[in-house]
């Protein structure tokens, strides 16, 4: 509020009024004020009749605001104000009373917790959206081999299911993030905390915060409107999975492109060229690579507002707003886009296994293979790395190789190595739990659909 | 390793060796090592006497590493290669089975994952010895009166003791973070997913999980290798923490100051001047302050490094190290330094009653004294701020206006309100739970030590 | 555009489009395409009557954009096919031969550049708007001794003035530092670098460059449409220009609190609370505290984008509009905040010169002038020492001390000194080039009036 | 140094030494040294003996320095005063005297500025090699095909040697940047403004200077003690600089991959895998790409560092020099890093040359084909793509097509396209300046020659 008696500067009203961008907390704004009003009325601070003209006036704020129709001011300088000045003009002189035993500071703190707990639950949702179309992918996809890749280099092969499930796992985790982040954000209600002292009547703080969710409410006044470790953690979950969420689109990219072939988007999910029909522009898939810097970039923007900052409501903590709406913005487009993007994709089964077929993928399990015959894993790797340069020197393949050729590097190496290769059954020895394997893959899907299933919604 | 048959460029060496970094994994290899022979032999992988060979020389090595004895070689590139050359050395022909169904990408993996858990226990504990200091504090200093800020403004009086307790508070949601990452660091053991497909043998990864603590297996090997949400789980929570601290810092670099002059850092944690033996610097609050942008500049690096990283393992992966160990290195300075330089302090009582003593500060509480008379909030506000005005154009405080000037402003204006700011009761009229009142922060003084009995040490 | 024949998903749309933010390219990318039409007539690419029609129907264009009458559509996905569509509405047939020998990526790279410069240039002279007042201002407090700090310990005196100019020198690198940005940005034009590749017609680039303000054209077509890095040295010399306003905000909000009571910030430059007229919380000093990691964080983003992104053109690319505008809105606004709130200020003679008051600070020009006569530097500073401690110890001042005190502490300490701490003439003894004397602060403004005259504006 | 009569805590120590890192700055502190007693003497305030030992005395000690000699102490809290101890040792009473008119905070902001100006010039001389290695590769393989992209997806053919180029027009940018830094950062010598306020005595602060190669002086003592921003240009120089290496790593792993196959990258800089002798992992691009992250972390922290900070010299200035160094360190290690391993690469032809090979590359050309003949260039880009769709449906090539097919498109469709096509004359018909035709191409390495030649060296 302006200084007693002056106009403000234009330039400091842009630069202080936050209306433009927290009128988001509209609603939270109201329905803090209603089971504000409630408890005071419930404790004896208010009279039941302001009480009731106090909620009938937040009523009818709430379908201003639903209807579009709530009138903001130009002298409205952020939103509790907007909502109160217009309490004030629907209920008359009860509206004056609408911040008794309340402060803006605990006001803003309260909102934003609201509202951030309600971001994470959003995002959690869509998350799991995200897993439920990973893992229907990843069944339909169970039994298509695909190279494996470090250094993306082609190294084993697995199946395609499974590469997509190290998405599912990844995302799992963001999802548990995400609700934990609710549930800290609900966990210590902020009013009752006033300017940064309390309040001087004896408000029933625990009433509020069951009306609202919380779980509790904040043990210390100081802490409370000074904290903003609920945007702080918002924004830490959320880099984390715009960043795993760029990883997909950054293989998709890949993917989608003429050199690996993998796949094609569909075309409601690219941009295509004026001139080159059969050209799709993964526009999505990159666009879901560069969001999370700015994920990551708000969050270490956050940090540095926090810095050093002296307890405790500083006018410093307005700049936490557009970093948290902005990040969430940007988190939950990001998930939907990654949804649709893999609704409509469509993967090409021989590109796939052509490139997963070169037998020299398959060096790790002959010396396997040896190792179970009693070799020394080290020892083991050094026999196959020469049987490996011989094929290549003598432009064959493994499976070419003469017997003869084979005993010369190991007496191990007989029919069965060759067997192996020609089964192709390398991708299923991986029987380790967690593995690509056929058997461990089912488990996988097993475990995943418990994952879902068990989650909170 | 080197490309077969070929040197490497030494410019290339630098880049890649890891060993003057990752051999802080040393001991943690050397674990995991002697859990993976103790699967192995129990599955039947390997022969017992050949596990017996591996644990001799791992125990070995062990002690070589406690000791300083162990000699690392010019040509060992990370520690794990180190490990494992000297254990070949010492358990001769068994040696080379010690890397049977493993691979470095889950080695590391594995390895890093168990440090992180340490030293999120290591900064946990940390962190709960200066809750208790902080919570010594203010329990010595629980009816100290100080002013209130906002804004840096003196606002409301408050307790010393409370203020202190703010802090207590956000290293409490700062220790339960880090607990969290070392439960979520032990959720899954990332060994027995190969280089990224699984292994190709039959291996109990439970039983290796239970072995090195941790709750459970990563479902899916492609994840489990590319997988470094654990030290972005880390860096996320050191960095908030370290910005709590940079708060902290912030604060006694004001305190300690000529103009605010509230309390003395001890001279041990000070700097002198070489001419002004009076003169102590706060060197350790500066650094306090200015710790907190390395971590949070770590955080967002390591989000850099994963940021469109194909799966699964890419040598991009091998940055998380130095990032994740200088953040806890850095971290766990700061929480002893905070807990060092709070042990030293001096308050200064005079000077902090001095400044609170201010009757303006009461300012709100006469104006509720009116809204407990009827008079809404809004309004009781606006006579309030006549009456302020009246003193400060009279040149005079609050509590010596005459009855008539008071009578002037509202009829609801009388002894009473003189009485308030006589008897300086207003701080202790903060009556609302979390307030800093002195009933309600008797309670969090309870609830402090609640917290910190209940916590996991 | 669409792929052929098939709309685009919704998510797709929100995530892709960028009209919302690009329109602010629009009149750059309208003066671009006349000067395109211009230079594609003069080389008969286009015929003289196409390109009367063309600029027909830019001029009318931009002039709808001016007068806000532009009607942007629903499937405009960014300003530059709105302008096109546009045209090819008022020019008819001729309007498709606008982007004859042109791209998006090279058009997109030119409007970007154009507008970069344009904002550089903005904030530099605003930059040179908050020298003025900074300079105006230290020549009015010349003379005004006020403590100078260290660790926010009061060091040595110094004149409010000096301290002022600090911030002149400051903004004075940053200004010059935002017109290279300019010059670079303009440096080498980007247009007719086609899509990637160059294009096929005979163009006369440094024609359109001359008429756009390049001064060169760029040298290689894939660096040209792939390169950002104009927008990455708008970032980084805006951060560090934010990051100096952040320190004089945190001076600001330090200097304007009861403690320091240094200054009294304009009520059009505060807001109040509604019950401490007296109250005026330095809202504005705050925010400029508050900004700069919003702009950091802008630049570490873009550093995200452009990491590891393969060349030419990429839609990630699309991630650097916003984060330069919302940098050039803050920093402008900073600016002009900063020189707004100092054009109001009012400091207070007496608070800062007895701050500056205390002898102790003039132990250096003690030590000093033992030097003067003979007495090695730290032996000087030891027997300083001994002679403050006598000072503290007995209570008094050091110009308070007896003859017989003073040679004990040693022979050449006598009148002399007693006089300099009297004539408190120590402030003036720092005749160093830079320093706070009068002397050399006269020359210091002389030389600051030089640097803004020098200046391009 | 210590508060007086107090040993520091262990924890204050650990935390407060900068020895293990600042000594790095030895051999400026010793420079800066001697041209400050140089000074001293030349201007009466220190005698001409005492000023030839302390000359004798930094000689020695910067031999012992150059030899390994010198001998830190434990109570050596920085280099600054390790020098001064070890100087007074070697030169008795007159090592007393070195720090006459000087203080700490004007002595390191010397020293790192004189660090910074030298690390700048190390990694510009390292750009410009990389430039040379660029320069000559893209001689070589200047007339050779391959796919230029756009969203990763091939989109006109471009010669090897003019993508390649692209790199070097980064880095040029890169180098003048550094140069810049270089210059900047010896803009105005900090030496002479003692703690903050300026000395006692009548300096030279223009000789020194000269001496060190600072090109002026600071015009105000306050910023020249708080300033850092030489620091955050270089960091801003070399995030960029690192940021255009990631993109060339990127690249270089896509290359070497199965899928690309474009180049082998040389043994000596990739590391292989112990059982797939042909398997060459490219770990040095990996890093390459993975280290720019680590340099915007170091800008975003240092941002961080100075945010807000009061003036002048706080402690926290001391979070300057690792950010500082660890970059430099990593900027000249990527930039060698990348020139190694270009000079040992292998660019494989028939690859290259096949993904450039497809007709629908020329689509464009095709289309511009029809612009010269009067279609519009909308309304030639609808025609080519009915071309192209006709093309793909019937599955064969746009030259297969049959002249009526030609004409069924549009009159304008002749044996001009096919010969167009046939010639694969589209590579060269990128005739524009920047462009990728050979012409072109060959001012373009004329143009990048010139700017070697008139680098400084």
């Amino acid at each position: 509020m302006p200084s007693f008696g002056n106009p403000q500067d234009p330039a400091f009203q842009r630069m202080s009024r936050s209306l433009d961008f927290d009128r988001r907390l509209a609603f939270h704004d109201v329905r803090q004020s209603r089971a504000h009003v409630a408890m005071l009325a419930d404790c004896g601070i208010v009279a039941a009749d302001d009480a009731a003209q106090l909620r009938g006036a937040l009523d009818a704020v709430e379908k201003e605001l639903a209807n579009g129709e709530f009138e903001f001011r130009e002298d409205d300088e952020d939103i509790h104000m907007a909502v109160e000045r217009r309490v004030t003009e629907l209920a008359g002189a009860a509206g004056g009373r609408l911040h008794t035993a309340r402060s803006r500071n605990d006001q803003v703190a309260t909102d934003l917790a609201l509202y951030t707990a309600e971001r994470a639950d959003d995002a959690a949702r869509r998350a799991r959206e995200l897993q439920a179309e990973l893992l229907a992918l990843a069944e339909r996809h169970a039994d298509w081999p695909m190279p494996g890749y470090t250094h993306l280099q082609r190294a084993q092969p697995v199946y395609l299911g499974h590469h997509l499930l190290a998405y599912f796992w990844m995302v799992e985790r963001d999802r548990v993030r995400l609700e934990r982040v609710r549930h800290d954000a609900l966990a210590r209600l902020p009013l009752g905390s006033g300017a940064l002292a309390g309040v001087n009547f004896p408000v029933d703080r625990a009433q509020v915060a069951a009306e609202l969710g919380f779980t509790g409410v904040s043990e210390n006044s100081i802490d409370a409107v000074s904290n903003r470790d609920y945007a702080l953690d918002y924004l830490a979950a959320a880099a984390t999975c715009a960043t795993h969420l760029s990883r997909l689109g950054a293989e998709l990219v890949l993917w989608a492109g003429d050199e690996f072939g993998f796949c094609t988007l569909a075309p409601e999910w690219t941009s295509g060229s004026s001139i080159m029909p059969q050209k799709r522009n993964p526009d999505a898939a990159e666009l879901l690579r560069a969001k999370a810097p700015r994920v990551a970039g708000h969050l270490v923007a956050l940090h540095g507002v926090m810095h050093g900052l002296p307890l405790a409501y500083s006018k410093d903590l307005q700049e936490d707003k557009e970093h948290l709406f902005d990040a969430a913005d940007t988190l939950e487009l990001c998930l939907d886009a990654a949804t649709g993007m893999l609704a409509g994709i469509a993967f090409h089964r021989d590109r796939l296994a052509e490139a997963a077929g070169d037998e020299m993928l398959a060096a790790t399990d002959v010396a396997d293979l040896l190792v179970r015959r009693g070799v020394p894993f080290r020892e083991a790797h050094g026999i196959v790395a020469g049987l490996v340069r011989t094929a290549l020197e003598r432009g064959t393949t493994l499976s070419s190789l003469r017997p003869e050729d084979l005993k010369a590097h190991s007496e191990h190496l007989d029919d069965e190595m060759t067997a192996l290769l020609r089964d192709r059954s390398w991708l299923d020895s991986k029987v380790s739990a967690g593995g690509t394997g056929a058997g461990p893959l089912a488990d996988q899907i097993q475990a995943a659909h418990r994952a879902l299933d068990g989650s909170s919604r």
